[in-house]
């Protein structure tokens, strides 16, 4: 089974487009360590998530326990639900080659999340994984994303597209082009729900994994609205801080539990909306 | 001692700008584990070189004994060499300080690459530790760098600087206004000489990192040519498969010395050339 395979069965089971983001910030967390952290939360949660997404930094800034804590984590997640390893990789050849054989086949991610800008060579070693799903940062959630991101960029070697476009939107038409075997997504940020529509527009199919909503204050209603597809799924709704740490004591696994609830219900409602009331 | 104080004092007592990549590629190694592997070729090079850079790809590739490795190695390399952590990470606020940690206090790297296409706030977390070296990627040595690097952008709020200007260029601008501690230098691949020389231009002071020559074809010459500063320093030329696998067999090692040696020379020469025929 593919990854868009496996998320699809998962989100349909769970009616849910909710995404866990697994980054245990030890700064914010009881004092309990990782694994035991992400297990109480993972059993809490896990007949409310279409995917979860431990973010590899946290890890890596634990040192080599932190890496052990991650395997056990994703040994942990049951089978039938897809892991999103949010590693944000991109090098040149055979160093991309490197990180897909870690990210994929080492880790055992089912998707992972990497960078465009070193060109579309960089991305080929994950692309050409068809079973597997790669998510390319498009447009990013954080304030600064727009610095580059956002500027109009002119590809002269490529006229037939006309004018200047947003870097973010070129990287969606050629990710687009590029997705030959069909697992290719875009990261696009809750925080620019404007681009999430321009980007759907350019790419009706792809999936679309948004974070943002929450601690970094994106709009919730718009980022459904604007990202669902025709059929009206293929976004994933991307939260971490707000229900790891939603309690800061003891209950943390209850009150990630009542959190995510409350989103997979909100989430549902601003889906059923746009079903009903489509522009 | 900073990371810049730390790469002169080693540039000037080996002479040499020569960085080698410690990039362990088991399809390309002779049969011996990682870590006798490196500590071999650190053997036989630690006099002909002013940095190492160990690109973390290659180690996550094998899981937790990769890593382990790793640790190993930096903590072998002579303490009067900087090492430089070849991630090319980029994220968001809380995570990008999550990775500064993981690079910098966990694996105790004296600098790393990181990647622009987040915006500045993302490389923010990288470039307040004025200790640390951070070299953020500029115009990388792959092939597939000029799909987005190249492609000329213009930035409608900052008007003050003219005319559309690659991508890359802009990054070297943004990163020089940000380089407040002095601790920024960029990446720039020897497979684009002019594009060195126009960075050169642009940053007359910031360290370039170079990799693209050897195995990628880059031009040793135009590389040292154009990325020297001033003082006939700050290029660093990184070289991996050409000095690690000089020798497919036993002698590796010797192999490796060799070749280093070569290239120590070679830059030399193209240095003092330089030095004696300004432009």
């Amino acid at each position: 089974m593919s990854f868009l395979e496996k998320l699809s069965a998962a989100s349909r089971a769970k009616d849910s487009l909710l995404c866990i983001g697994l980054d245990p910030d030890p700064a914010l967390m009881p004092k309990v360590d990782i694994f035991s952290f992400n297990r109480a939360i993972i059993d809490a949660t896990a007949d409310l998530v279409c995917a979860y997404k431990p973010n590899l930094a946290f890890y890596e800034a634990m040192g080599i326990d932190g890496m052990r804590a991650l395997a056990q984590t994703i040994e942990y997640i049951p089978k039938e639900i897809p892991v999103i390893g949010d590693a944000k990789r991109g090098d040149i050849g055979n160093t991309a080659q490197a990180y897909a054989r870690a990210l994929f086949d080492v880790w055992g991610f089912d998707a992972v999340t990497v960078n465009p800008y070193l060109g579309l060579d960089a991305l080929e070693p994950f692309l050409e994984r068809g079973d597997k799903g790669v998510f390319v940062l498009c447009r990013t959630s954080n304030p600064g994303s727009a610095d580059f991101q956002s500027a109009s960029l002119i590809k002269d070697a490529d006229k037939k597209r006309g004018a200047p476009k947003p870097l973010y939107q070129w990287v969606a038409l050629e990710v687009k082009e590029r997705n030959v075997k069909g697992n290719a997504g875009l990261v696009v940020g809750a925080t620019y729900p404007l681009d999430i529509k321009d980007i759907r527009r350019l790419c009706p199919d792809m999936p679309l994994l948004i974070p943002g909503v929450g601690a970094q204050g994106g709009d919730l209603a718009s980022a459904v609205r604007f990202g669902l597809d025709r059929r009206g799924e293929g976004a994933i709704i991307a939260v971490s801080r707000q229900v790891l740490y939603a309690s800061g004591g003891e209950d943390y696994a209850r009150a990630a539990r009542r959190e995510a609830m409350k989103l997979r219900e909100r989430i549902n409602q601003y889906r059923s909306g746009a079903r009903s009331s489509p522009e």
